[in-house]
């Protein structure tokens, strides 16, 4: 891991329902250190999370200190360590000044959690995108536009000047992943490729959203009838369940500045299949925005000292 | 079960993916006996459905004669005891013309298996809804418009002299199913009870059904935010599902006659949400129309014999 004789300056954590992402920082703002762990949200009780966090960081932690951990994410739900109560928009991404400091009993930790943010209507929430957000907003002074994370819940954000206006989320991905998983379409569904059906299915969907559920049970009937292949029957379905997404986005993506925050395979699929409408995607690396946005909330905290 | 001194005239069998069902019926056309079992298809090797069907049938088979039975179902998938190859739209339901001979070795055994029906563009199938459909036919008699047979598979049926014409399958049941077991919607949604939410969801999703998956999430942030009770989550879900499918369906309901195949509780939200939309909805019930449609299967095999 890290140099166990260089304690960090501070820490930033990620941590979301199923996984934990730590970052040591030593003074001159070089990072240090990296850990992954698996000990998500999801599978922790609140008394699990400081000896969680102490398994990853404890590495970094110099012994007369009490060092400075700023978290993000699922940690702050009310299920999490402690409750980091959202914050409504219209809002600046929150920052320490909205954050609680969880509970700890190692001298050596510190560690502030940045809340989430809600919406009453529609209502909405998310926890973690607003510090990519954060991040973004801090490396790209000025824009106004609309922001994309894709993920498990696809997050559509329209910001100007600093705050969040309002947002949308999607769970596209996890009823693609529900499908796949738990329906008849598992007979049909192997890897998506982002083949040519992708697309295809991409302006189906836009044109007749309300095909949906009819379009997907014709992938297992092509399937039985035809032997469409696995590879683009899964493209085919998740361009219909992206195409549904933009159309319901709609007022998120047209006619606006657009950027999209994300990594991998899905956020290409976001990309192209917005790239199709006509739309000019700017990216941003999702990891690159975390730490901008954790690494903001630090020197906010650092400003903040008298 | 029944009088086992009393051997069938006929057997009839209802064999689907999860379970089997059989009816056995005296020389006057009375039922004698009835089994429910859960040696669904989907659970049965080739070689496991003779034993299934003994099992559940012996009692009323005679020892000097082999007792006719007519099965449909996912028994004739290819997957299932023996192929019955799909008869392709247009054309009647089914009849024995079409069917297939299961393999048996016991000689008390004749089994028919009726073929389902597929369709090429778009592509769809179905297996047992259309004995369903026979049945319909036969006790409605001169029936034009449109069927609907809701399940886990719904099937849109259009009818005409006697012939199926067309039809669409919505995976909406399974849809709701796999979002209720497994999503982030398991927390949130609870029993239905087809409360005043259902009706204006359906609104809701046929007005937008763009907006599905972005609807679905805020029944997960309402349930946060604002305590939404599981059972209006629940109806919320179920008729943005279901509004969906009825927005995908249009042509199959408006401005035609119109029946509902069906029992059940899914059965009485697709009614609810049918009259909304100023439907008039003939009713039959799912387990008459199939035994009607297997006896008059049953009545065209005896009237080939010579």
């Amino acid at each position: 891991m890290s140099d166990p004789t260089l304690p960090a300056d501070w820490i930033a954590v990620d941590w979301g329902t199923s996984r934990m992402r730590a970052w040591a920082f030593g003074p001159d703002g070089a990072e240090i250190g990296h850990a992954v762990s698996d000990a998500g949200m999801g599978g922790l009780a609140p008394e699990g999370f400081e000896p969680a966090l102490l398994a990853a960081v404890s590495p970094w932690l110099g012994p007369d200190r009490a060092t400075p951990v700023i978290a993000c994410g699922m940690v702050g739900a009310r299920q999490g360590w402690v409750e980091a109560p959202y914050v409504s928009v219209p809002c600046p991404p929150p920052g320490p000044a909205q954050a609680v400091m969880a509970p700890v009993r190692d001298p050596r930790l510190a560690v502030t959690i940045l809340p989430g943010v809600s919406q009453a209507a529609p209502a909405d929430v998310m926890r973690g995108e607003e510090t990519q957000i954060a991040g973004f907003l801090a490396s790209t002074p000025g824009f106004d536009g609309t922001l994309c994370l894709p993920g498990t819940h696809t997050k559509w954000v329209q910001v100007s000047a600093g705050e969040i206006v309002s947002f949308r989320t999607a769970m596209t991905g996890e009823l693609f992943a529900a499908l796949r998983g738990h329906t008849v379409l598992r007979h049909a569904l192997g890897a998506a490729e982002g083949g040519p059906a992708f697309l295809e299915a991409v302006a189906d969907a836009m044109a007749r959203p309300e095909a949906l559920t009819q379009r997907l049970f014709s992938l297992r009937a092509e399937s039985l009838l035809s032997g469409l292949a696995p590879a683009a029957a899964a493209d085919r379905a998740s361009g219909l369940l992206i195409g549904l997404e933009l159309a319901g986005a709609r007022g998120y993506w047209l006619g606006t500045r657009f950027a999209l925050i994300g990594n991998g395979a899905q956020s290409e699929l976001y990309a192209a299949a917005l790239a199709a409408q006509g739309v000019i995607v700017e990216r941003a690396d999702a990891d690159a925005m975390v730490l901008a946005g954790l690494g903001a909330a630090w020197a906010a905290l650092e400003g903040e000292r008298p």
